[in-house]
């Protein structure tokens, strides 16, 4: 990794009353604006949409970990990771954008130290 | 997704004293053999290598959500997510497979309910 371990942090969010939720276009453009808004380094983004009607699960490789997301458009929830790592990234400004997209609402938010 | 959002799992574990955290193949292997132990299945397996003498972070999508790994050989620790789906899932034997691969020990483990 890029980045020193003991800077790791892991902010963990399950967001409901989500729209967008099976829009692949949506989804990835959400996973790169978070990481604008995050100050982080995104090496790929991968997608998959298991098809008509159901949800996404999908990665942003990050130089400074990840961010993932795993949707239920049948139940309008969101599961999302923003794992960081550097003085500069800033996790939470990431998840904001991605509740605001989806229009959503935090259901569940824990934030982790992680390899500390 | 493929499961119900309300049988979600997500440990999380920071491994030390580990080996072979800068070998593409292992951690492949590693990541493909941790899914097979937890009863998942793989869509797809997304790795970066940050250089010679430096760590990999990757992820294997899942049909039951994703397993996460990010590497610093440097100082021996890897940090991993097994984020599953589906009453089948065992995330635990899937944990256990990844330590031992990597010959580590586990330095912190905490197991979250997601989406309940």
């Amino acid at each position: 990794m890029a980045h020193s371990p003991e800077t790791s942090l892991h902010l963990i969010a399950d967001i409901e009353q989500c729209r967008g939720l099976g829009d692949l276009d949506l989804i990835e453009a959400t996973l790169r604006e978070a990481a604008i808004a995050a100050r982080v380094t995104v090496l790929g983004v991968h997608l998959h949409h298991f098809g008509p009607g159901m949800g996404i699960t999908g990665v942003a490789l990050l130089a400074e970990s990840h961010i993932s997301i795993h949707t239920w458009p049948e139940h309008g929830i969101a599961a999302i990771d923003l794992f960081v790592c550097g003085l500069q990234a800033d996790a939470k400004a990431g998840l904001e954008v991605i509740r605001r997209r989806l229009e959503g609402r935090i259901r569940l938010e824990k934030s982790i130290s992680r390899l500390g």
